[in-house]
């Protein structure tokens, strides 16, 4: 017989690994300074979700200070790091993994490219085939919404919801990002990045060309089912 | 009973390892090339500062090669790194140390993005809400002052005091952040060189929307008082 | 004797070895992200040829996991790496290793300056030396193709068969390199990024002056027979 | 009594070092990619100096495979490292040294801002204190020059003699920089591109204020006297 005790504790332990080292890719990929962005990424098999202790910086980040939270993203009490704040985003994060069961896991950052098209409300259009093949399409602006209540979480939900792409640009703010698996969600913010950079260096001298919708439509197709190996991250 | 020379020795070796470790920050997000940049940190319970030796490379910066200075600016004699000048920017830090009690560490930078906004000597407006966070509103501009005499210090103080902003712009020159702490003034840098650069980039390709100043309040507001663990660095 | 099935495994493997290296290149020249980007390289001797696993990360790359492709970009059944995916671009990379016989190497990225002028379907004009010296002049921009037939690899082919340029942007896509071995194929690839940066930023801020037709000839004919050393890669 | 022949051997064998030292540099600052760029020392006492070897790559430079050249730029036959070629830019590096009896050094880069301001053949203006300090004005560009000849060794000479700036724009080329030592000019070829770059973000969004003539005269000659340590490189 199975103790389902020791197994949501396994569960929880291995979440809070993956997420210390999901963290460590953001700077990596150069989308955070200081302690600014974050990661959470929902226990499989429960309603809890691990999260980024609110202000520390990501050298000090391990699977022992990531910060557990229930549904409503309150902190777990008694729980490894519920001596931490969780991060200023938290209740963002409990609003889209409450609210999209589908989705594992959450990606918050301001990188600089992507914060820029968000400044201006413009959401980025979609003129190269990298960015067909993972966000199907332009990438949408979500609403200005400021933090403290559901605003936020309600603002990516309700851009999210049924759009082919997993990135947002929230206006005036930054990026979040979502995906089955919460590497899954990072991989959308590093492409979110990646493509916001390489659409405005596009535009910066002269106007690129779109892709036709067909086109875009079976590259976003194809990369669905094709990309990648069987056994890996997100994509079948 | 305490010794308080000794008491005082401890702090001074304290913030000499304080600042030879801040330093290596500044090359590390991208603030600084070659010799150029420095910190400074009043030595806790004294009227005295350490700061960064001219012209050494970050990579040869140690706590014994830091030079500890008087609230005049003067090298203490005898003391560890009197061999050596000062960085050629002492006197103004030496001013703001005097001028604003409040102040523990002083941070200047050559950052690129930051210091092409001094060259037009424009103010960083408001147009992402990590700014209102951090700043409180747009990042101002100082005067044009040159070096050899208190009028870049005096510049500093003129701006920042009253202001939300802990960081300057001075004309044609380049940055200055003040904090409680020297660790908060470097975060006032890094920060300040990352929404200089989006804010450029959101420039680049029109114009962002303005974000509305109860809303920059209110951000401003929650950041001081929220944001970050109780027990670190300068933010409660 | 010489026994002609070992000194395939052996070149075999030592072309594994090889495009395992140069993988690991072109993040460190920021050429990529996360997964995308391969190098291919024709096994000497042989019809075959060696390409990267799809949506593998780059730090998880070994000699063992390349894939060995036969001349129609199948999969050589039984061979190490044949339990992966090869590249969703084999396509292209057997195409043009099939039709090019003077090509021992092919490269693929999305290396931002270079997608940029891709995405505007703008060739890159030759305005500084350096470009003269490595591509002989402009770099060209190929059809609008997409995956799953062999449109990009004709696209390629027809594109610098003939033409100085070992590089070529694929419309609203990327960059493909060819080279007489893949190191030299990771060169062009290289050096394309840098000069489609350096003049994206001379246009940035005016018109730059272009080389006289001469000049770019002279150059392009120097570099080929004068640079670098007598035994080294694929210059003479 | 000292033994010459010894004392020249060991100035040649510390300039090997310096200079593979110094070319670690360039990477480092990001001024180089693949195996452009490259740093020339003179051996004290004597009409003799150190390059790079052409086309090899910056991590497989050792002191011992620096290429010895005479004075009117041929290899020395015998030395080590003869049986390098050495830079192709080594005629301009000879003329130079020749020509210029007080310069120490010599450094080659494409360094991307400051080639895109010789793409344009724009001196960069003086808007910045950091290049008052360094540069003491403009920095100038050179004439258009093929390699080959004299001509680019001449070009740099008839701008730099008699200017301030230590650095010169070589039409549709690159950077050239000297120094009374090479150490002075890596220094002033990473200055270069840093001022390049932020004089070109500054030019992006408007237009920046030039800083007083007296007020650059007054930086220059501060910076040339007072900055840095005594004992430390080319600065008093």
């Amino acid at each position: 017989m199975t103790d389902p005790t020791q197994e949501i504790a396994r569960a929880v332990d291995a979440t809070r690994e993956e997420v210390a080292a999901l963290h460590a890719e953001l700077p990596r990929n150069g989308l955070v300074v200081w302690t600014s962005g974050n990661v959470s990424a929902r226990v499989p098999g429960t309603d809890m979700f691990v999260i980024k202790p609110s202000g520390v910086r990501y050298e000090d980040l391990t699977a022992d200070t990531m910060v557990l939270c229930d549904r409503s993203g309150s902190v777990v009490p008694g729980s490894a790091g519920s001596d931490k704040h969780p991060s200023s985003d938290t209740a963002a994060h409990a609003y889209v993994l409450r609210e999209m069961p589908e989705v594992g896991g959450v990606v918050h950052t301001h990188s600089p490219y992507a914060t820029a098209w968000a400044a201006r409300r413009q959401p980025i259009p979609c003129v190269i085939t990298a960015m067909a093949d993972e966000f199907g399409g332009e990438i949408p602006v979500g609403p200005f919404a400021t933090i403290g209540d559901d605003s936020i979480g309600r603002g990516i939900v309700e851009t999210l919801a049924g759009h082919r792409s997993r990135a947002v640009l929230m206006a005036n703010h930054g990026v979040f990002t979502i995906g089955p698996s919460a590497a899954d969600a990072v991989k959308a913010a590093v492409m979110c990045e990646d493509v916001a950079r390489t659409v405005h260096l596009a535009f910066q001298l002269g106007t690129p060309v779109e892709i036709p919708q067909d086109s875009v439509d079976a590259l976003f197709d194809r990369y669905q089912h094709i990309y990648g190996q069987d056994s890996q991250g997100g994509r079948p």
